[in-house]
């Protein structure tokens, strides 16, 4: 299943529009070439109709947010839910501003958007601003573990339900959930932590995964994080003496560009709960 | 003749002005080093006379246009030209929306522009958005093939002859015309398109080999093209088992980096139609 | 000493928020990170004060300024002053463009600096643009060499003391000086020149430097110019036939990531006059 959403990527060539930072656009971009899609890049209002409208699917990221390019990822996304593109946010440091946390919360408003992908502080952060203010959301700790993943687990799936959206929530443990099902995900390495911009890359990768499987959505979001995960492993045990978090980026976009099916489906980790 | 304008441009050390897309502009920054130049990126219509005046260049790429940065396009531009310094428009996009063919069209009306360099279909767009909408122009196909080459020549010196411009298409084919004269270059590797910006890299590049070798454009567009292809060629030789699109990147622009006119020389396959 | 300071940057892990400019960024972020520190951009007025208030330190680079940013800069620079963070500014260009030296002037008198690094004409600019146009920093060649150290280490430490900051000048000799003593740093290796944004990954670095030694802000500063000098040595010892500026870039982060402070402490090179 993870290993066909990954050769229905390679197949079809999505073209994804990224209205995304400027900090990690490059490798975003990269990463959506290695993974078998194609990026364009374009923020200005003026501009983003046109482009959302002959790409496949629309990946937001509000990392280097400003007033500029708010308007025009409104546009992209209602945009892209009138041609039924599918629409990712990725709400980079909601809770860290108003402005990021407000921007964010009138995407999910404005936007029906298919999947959100952050931090558990992030995503945190939106279950609470969306609506509720007290209750298990609050409750979750601000990491994922063995300990605290049975409450984790039902908090996506409880945020799921209640946005409409795919839940994915990337850290040491991943979960991707919609209402009903949840995929724990066991991918990936601690120094990932150490390259600016691994969740960014994850995110233009699985907007393309997304594109690819229109019918599989919750599976193509696993699928994608398990890649991230998995070339995490694969670039780190290529990792020689000297080496450090520079080499390592390379690595593991090396890794995704040289990924099929068959490593994907023996080396992800994951349950579905 | 090639080798003559890559020493010019190492003697020279040409200093570049580029108003540039965030995607790829560190790429294009690099590589202009790499080649022997030196980049100046400022895109603020404040700052960009004073900028172009102390450079020797001006690389204009419409990648990530925005409203603010179109005005300060077309001053620089018309101050190049006051200065009699080359300025090379890459049309990234031209064609996909109204805005990017607009811009283009009009840095092409106003800006006295020495080089066009794009793919073929943003060029086509250029081609007839600037006059003609039928005839040769709309009749070559989307890539430039052995099948199609005559043709293409054809239009590639059509063009240049109406624009006034040396006229530059990439893809597996180069083609570099003025009016008369045609570069057909065979250089470069398939998965160069699984980089992103090599095109906006050759044009930072370009804009270097023009500055040092002002007598000789042509054939300084057609070096700066081989050094591109002949980088993809050598940086693909040096890959290794596990390689992808990120080492293959850094591959590249080492080879330019290494890259002198006896290699050049020597691994050039051009003839001129 | 300079191992101290190091020690403390990974042990508190300071988060820094960066202005910077959309060339370098990307580099800036993996080298705070590989130094142990960790970074925010954030550049729009209406969100710079929250972040800068959850970060413990503000780098300021003017390289693609536009006039969006310059009241972000001028707003997060009198908050991190309010809260006690230290500020350091890195002119690029001053003295290129009126835009950027009026800029960076205007910086150096609204807000508290803590250190100004760029090279010497930059410095130069703002030590001639703050009052003196005639005197010793005129006299200043635009090198530092072994010829005029005495001179530049005179300048260096009079600007320091007329401006009330740390005044880090970088080039093939670096100079780290407050008005009463100056670090000469003999580290690096001369192809640095050719990797697009050394100097702005410095500036990141020396933030996290600073913010980590509160109480040795001078050490602080010298310890992160020999750390960026002396992985500039460690990585071009690693490089390999073929390498060049993308795989030196790199390496030098991935040497940046490896530093200890046993290894600092013996590979730094410096006196102090």
């Amino acid at each position: 299943m993870l290993g066909c959403c990954l050769e229905n990527v390679r197949k079809q060539v999505p073209l994804i529009h990224n209205i995304t930072n400027y900090v990690t656009v490059n490798d975003v971009a990269n990463v959506l070439l290695a993974c078998g899609g194609s990026p364009i890049m374009s923020d200005e209002l003026e501009d983003v109709l046109e482009i959302t409208a002959i790409c496949g699917g629309l990946n937001i990221n509000i990392g280097t947010l400003n007033k500029r390019t708010i308007s025009a990822m409104l546009a992209a996304g209602k945009k892209s839910n009138e041609l039924g593109h599918p629409v990712l946010l990725d709400p980079v440091g909601a809770g860290a501003s108003k402005l990021r946390t407000e921007t964010a919360i009138s995407l999910m408003k404005e936007v029906r958007l298919d999947v959100i992908r952050g931090n558990i502080s992030e995503i945190k952060t939106l279950a609470q601003g969306s609506g509720t203010t007290k209750g298990v959301d609050a409750d979750v700790a601000d990491a994922v573990t063995e300990e605290n993943l049975e409450e984790a687990v039902a908090f996506a799936k409880s945020f799921a339900g209640r946005s409409g959206c795919i839940v994915a929530i990337t850290g040491a443990i991943d979960l991707v959930a919609d209402e009903k099902t949840c995929y724990v995900i066991r991918n990936g390495h601690p120094e990932m932590g150490k390259i600016t911009g691994t969740g960014c890359q994850l995110s233009g990768m699985m907007t393309a995964y997304l594109t690819a499987n229109p019918q599989n959505k919750l599976e193509a979001a696993a699928a994608a994080v398990c890649v991230m995960g998995l070339a995490g492993e694969i670039g780190w045990s290529r990792m020689q003496e000297g080496d450090g978090n520079a080499t390592y980026r390379n690595r593991i976009i090396d890794a995704i560009y040289n990924m099929d099916a068959n490593t994907l489906e023996k080396g992800a980790k994951y349950e579905v709960r």
